[in-house]
């Protein structure tokens, strides 16, 4: 009741923070894929936290143990099952919060939701670790997308007040968005990175922390694809980049900006060119009708400022039922928002397959050979 | 695939603009509740076309015929089927248009989904005229809600790049919402009216469009509603609210803002209050976490400006594969931000009733006596 | 909540007995298929009562109304709405039931699921009239299935005592079940018809009713079709058919008699011919491991007797708490298995058009051409 | 696609018997509640080959370890994650058939389905080894029902042509059902173990298998549960029953036997007692319309004989494209049913749960206190 997203690619996600373990079952997989477990290390690796200026000094060791699902190093067609043991909890960090509501977290909803018996170490199940089976599942998911030129890349749009050069939603190659999952604070204007890490250093040192905004494009994907109403693409997409914690905002094309222009302005114009037809200008996000219509699928999505901040703040003691001040110690990053690309790249790669197998089945995707003896 | 919503409360939206009638199954509704078919009605009336300065001037009669699921006035319990029958469709507005690519609309995409076969008349699965069952569907499930003391009400936000006051996400009352219900441009900030309709009538003056931002406040929601990961509250309603036609953007509390703040202020600071927990501020729009923390729940959703524009605009011709020249002729509205609000009233309504199904179930939601004989 | 069946073919029924209408809602039929009307109509033909001596005197005209997703006798790919009005409606003949429960009806467990709000008359939702909209899907089902060689056709494999001879599993004919599919009573052995129609009319005569068995064969379905665990081919099949008003029993291949086989009996040989693998016997129903294995698919469905029947019964007065005698007036069918025939055959399509979508997916179904100016 | 079963009990299947492990992600389950392990352990270990006569000589520890949603020996509210490490996996044992088709198995199903990819060691993903989880889900999901005074057992109902006393479906007590589930060989006429066991015995020394019947009660269950049409219990029940590997057939009340019934013999008359509503007879297994009725329901599972067996049988050399001679050598059970019905118990405790859930929400089932400091 929550844990499980997607109609032909199913992910399940479960673990707490200071449980044994995080993990994810995905169910759908078309079988006979060869697994570049490279690609799934560095995509780990982008979310993992670093010593970096930016990130928490938490040392998640981020091992994946497969548990079933690839065998000879190529998806068999059954369940995936990963897990991630959680080997670095330094559970006193978080002890004396136990009654002090953190603010901008789920201490409070989380409490009513479970009655209180949900694993609140580490904010336990709410935890941005729960992200780490996701960038796993979207690292195989992307494996198979680029077997079709499929690709999927994001650049920090903005830190607080400062803005990258946004994309030009008609003209985005595959090199730009496979350079950008190679950056530790991927960029379209590089001038930004410098810029960047010193609102994030600045409040850093204020006992602070800042979000920021994640645009992201998507190639490749043929025209066509997605249904009208409820399972439109936007909707998919959508459902699962809010599932991602601190998102609190997406938007497709020019999105909210849309409505900053008038209509003559707003509508993509078609153009033919060499027998294909484009638009001139990306405004839609390459979605109409919440169909593709064959141009980059573009959208941004807004990561809030980290809620663990060592600054003190008013809250409320609900053990002693009285308002309290709280200071959150621990390891907190003072800006997740490097850390949430490789996971928006990951939940759109999920979400992009599971739409695109709808249109192509299990026989369209399934690359593999008859059975020949091996 | 496509036109199905929901787990508790599941809608199945059906019909094409110019084919014989829309409509809409709704499965899941608790049995017994008393239909008030006036609200019914006042819903359908708030998503009609008028006369008025900003709307097209078709004539939809949005006569709702109840197939199933309501008998003597109150729900069954079994599903409630609606249709509104297509009466006054001049499709010969249309028809010039088959070979000409409407800029804006899902003409090429929905032309590549379905291989050339969806009814293309008047856009036709396409038609924000299939919102009109929507708003049926919400229209009861706002009623249900009522019953528990939630109510969802909107204001337009903006239009084009003048703006209301937005809600104080901390008191919104009943009273409030339930007067933007009442009104035909729904503003907290009267004087905004005038101004909205200008700029809609400066738009259509110039053959033109414009487009604007609707936002929305649920009030009376318990805490500990929704779910974390993938059935949180944020990605069930964006979920939905991407359904509507033409929305590119859904934001939570700040949204896209709260990245151009500190965590300092970003977090809402809790306080206690006669024994209840509060939030100062809501910047979170009453989710943490995806689940609900009890303040109101607010959120904004991007209606780009409307596509249908006389003014000419660059396209292709598919009959001829060659670059063309359009004016969409016919009766479009200048702004359908109005009549998007009681849309997204219902889109709302409908995701808020399936999640509270989740935790209070049938038997929570059902107010039948025992059987008494009647 | 009940009413929605299927993944990639999602089918949603609504109605009531003695409402204004009963129909369907489905979602996902691959677009540009072209419909064959007559064919519906044989099939809805098929499950209407008749004059017959083994059916109900009532004249259910089973008019289909297509609302949506059907155009120029194609389907567009967007959801097809059909409904069928509810005309002859002699509730009179239900009403003094009202406080009488019908014995093996849902009279009780139907009152307290819906707390006594649901519609009675002429068992409302649960009616048997409930089935008209499933064999119009089957029947759109079936046709696209058609195309692909896959035939579905079953028959009356016992009435009460008397049997039929049954499918030899490893060779059933397209032909064949052509054949049954166009007989009122269909049998392989052509002389059981006679002895069948004798004891219903026994039973009829005697004010009682009789039950049977229907077997039922898929032929043409490829291999390697289904999923293991959950979503297998048995669970999906026996998912709709226990859907079926008076289903009570569900085996595939040799089912409960297969338990009185050896493993060496049981198993089935596999032999190779003309580079294709065959089995020699059918005892597993053409599945192994939940996933079709090339040979047909033979399963058979237990129909109870009808519930309605002159006789006297005992009952409870719910009005007064009392014992009560109660003998149910009106028009029934002495015997349901003959109108249920053509219910099984296209609820079976519709679970193997969802399963092959999954398979094969929009695109592997989707003979349309190109948009080619028409 | 395939491993995922439940709308408000998920849960989520995976692993392959030769692999790392098997386990299960369950969500939706409510917290709070204490799980007894002894319980778990015990039903784990009624699942488990013994070296008794009838079982595998495999020795299974199935040591379960839980990864989440489990803390203080209490329910999070969150997902539970177990896995169940593979450590006797002689798969030499099964090596030598890799190119030839084991009758009565998903080889060649399973081949087709996954294009040669599937892990074949053992059956992989189709090993009844994938049971144990699903008896881990439903050995919680049991305790949970227990609470509200919901049990369910099961007896051996035969072994191939041996028959035990079925159950009286109008009296069924609870000391019936635990003392069933405390039973090796269940059965309700306890002459029948000795009987049974030489028929397993007689089919071992043979190098055959047997298979039987499995008659599973569920007490306490509530009147008017479930849905009509697509979600009755029925078609939920057989869903997942018809999961299990090696089911054949389901039934409920008299199955197939009420084809051999009139009317008003298969319909059970209801009376009053002391204010409530019984039915005198129970053809119909508690279940009418599929909805509950209050009274026990009844099912049969139909259990077909082992497929591994280690006598002489036909079928192809896949390398070769040979018919070929095949004995399974390894370690076989020459009757699965007793191991058989804790899987079926389990199963139905999962499914129970999930259809109960829709009706009391979360909320219904959560006893949890509120948050009281602890």
């Amino acid at each position: 009741m929550g844990s499980i997203f997607g109609k032909n690619i199913k992910i399940s996600v479960f673990g707490e923070s200071h449980g044994p373990a995080v993990g994810v079952v995905i169910d759908g997989f078309p079988s006979g894929f060869d697994i570049d477990f490279e690609i799934i290390s560095k995509e780990m690796g982008r979310r993992k936290p670093t010593t970096g200026v930016y990130s928490t000094g938490r040392n998640e060791a981020d091992e994946v143990e497969i548990l079933s699902g690839i065998n000879d190093g190529k998806t068999t067609g059954t369940p995936v099952a990963a897990i991630i043991r959680n080997t670095d909890c330094k559970s006193r960090d978080y002890d004396e919060l136990e009654y002090l509501l953190r603010p901008g977290h789920a201490d409070l909803s989380g409490l009513i939701r479970y009655k209180g018996y949900n694993d609140k170490r580490g904010s336990g199940h709410f935890s941005g670790r729960l992200t780490a089976p996701v960038v796993f599942a979207g690292a195989i998911a992307a494996q198979i997308l680029n077997v079709y030129d499929i690709i999927i890349g994001s650049h920090i749009d903005s830190i607080y007040d400062a803005h990258d050069l946004r994309f030009d939603g008609t003209q985005i190659t595959k090199d730009q968005l496979l350079m950008l999952r190679s950056m530790d604070i991927p960029v379209n204007d590089r001038s930004c990175r410098e810029v960047y890490l010193q609102i994030i250093e600045g409040a850093r040192n204020n006992s602070d922390s800042v979000g920021g905004i994640v645009e992201t494009a998507i190639i490749g994907i043929p025209a066509g694809i997605g249904s009208p109403i409820f399972d439109n693409v936007e909707a998919k997409l959508s459902s699962i980049l809010f599932s991602i914690p601190a998102v609190k905002g997406v938007e497709f094309g020019d999105g909210f900006g849309i409505t900053r222009l008038y209509g003559s302005q707003a509508n993509d114009s078609f153009y033919v060119k060499d027998g294909n037809i484009y638009t001139k200008t990306n405004h839609n996000g390459g979605i109409n009708g919440g169909i593709t219509n064959g141009m980059p699928v573009v959208f941004r999505t807004a990561v809030k400022p980290t809620s663990s901040i060592a600054k003190e703040q008013d809250t409320v003691d609900i053990k002693e039922g009285k308002n309290a001040k709280l200071k959150v110690k621990g390891r907190h990053d003072a800006c997740i928002v490097p850390r949430a690309v490789p996971v928006i790249d990951a939940a759109a790669a999920v979400a992009v397959l599971d739409i695109l197998m709808e249109h192509y089945g299990l026989e369209g995707f399934n690359k593999g050979m008859k059975y020949n003896g091996k």
